[in-house]
């Protein structure tokens, strides 16, 4: 079975913006985050879900690639595909698009863990249904993950300004 | 010369807190974010330094660490430290607390570009004045970075439900 990996489509809002008029980095990061509420929903952890199982993922982790900017009133959308996953845990890879272009405009991955809510917050195992369908779209991945696995750093390390390589930025 | 490490203050604001009442991960990294603009006022790019220099900074990549929930009503502070710069870009790692708090609730590493926004938005070598600040910054870093290089993963990479090694959440 494959399914429609396109999680989730907003538009730009004027609060989002900065001086510039462009979309400011941790608005990228808050439409990342709508579109992992739109994962929950997906695989069974929607609001009525998360309330009757006491269940909810919660984000431990994060990284994040600013490759275009965007302005006010742009349309977006997130595709998200699963790369890994295992008892308590997803590991889940997305990238927006701008329009209905075809190159990611940002890409981002995040380690979510599965946690009941019912006392504190402790993690716990997925329910098999929840687990089925998070595996089927594992199942259903595709091959690259173009900016997963990165590690932030200069290419040789610490040095100074009079020390500079003159190299191009990623 | 030591600086003092506390870049921005903040309080955690109703809007910025998701349907437990605890803040979204997304605003985690707003508050970074707007540490961001308090770090460029530190080095001289406050709103007239880019305004007169045409010059301003662009988060390329950005990593974060959520440690600890924390509720509506909540006083953050953020510290920041210069792990890496070269001529046009900076490796910022920021970690955030709560109240008067000597643990961490999160910590995020960015990468910063340098731009010339006079015409479009070139990468540009720093303002020997901006330079000289950040340097001071960076022989004034901590030697130890805790959430600093880390990658994205599972520990034994990509698996199933089934063959779960309930290994604890880091």
């Amino acid at each position: 079975m494959t399914y429609n990996r396109t999680i989730h489509r907003d538009t730009v809002r004027p609060e989002w913006v900065d001086y510039n008029g462009h979309l400011r980095d941790a608005f990228y990061m808050l439409i990342f985050s709508l579109a992992t509420d739109a994962f929950m929903d997906r695989i069974g952890l929607d609001d009525a879900g998360r309330t009757s199982r006491g269940r909810s993922l919660f984000t431990l982790e994060a990284h994040i690639n600013y490759l275009h900017e965007i302005k006010e009133g742009t349309a977006v959308r997130v595709e998200a595909s699963v790369l890994a996953f295992d008892a308590k845990r997803v590991h889940l890879y997305m990238e927006m698009f701008a329009d209905e272009g075809t190159e990611p405009i940002a890409a981002s991955e995040q380690m979510l863990l599965h946690v009941d809510t019912t006392n504190g917050a402790k993690s716990a195992a997925f329910d098999a249904d929840i687990a089925g369908r998070i595996e089927a779209m594992f199942r259903d991945a595709p091959k690259e993950a173009r900016y997963a696995g990165r590690v932030i750093g200069l290419p040789s390390g610490p040095r100074t300004a009079s020390a500079s390589t003159g190299a191009k930025p990623a």
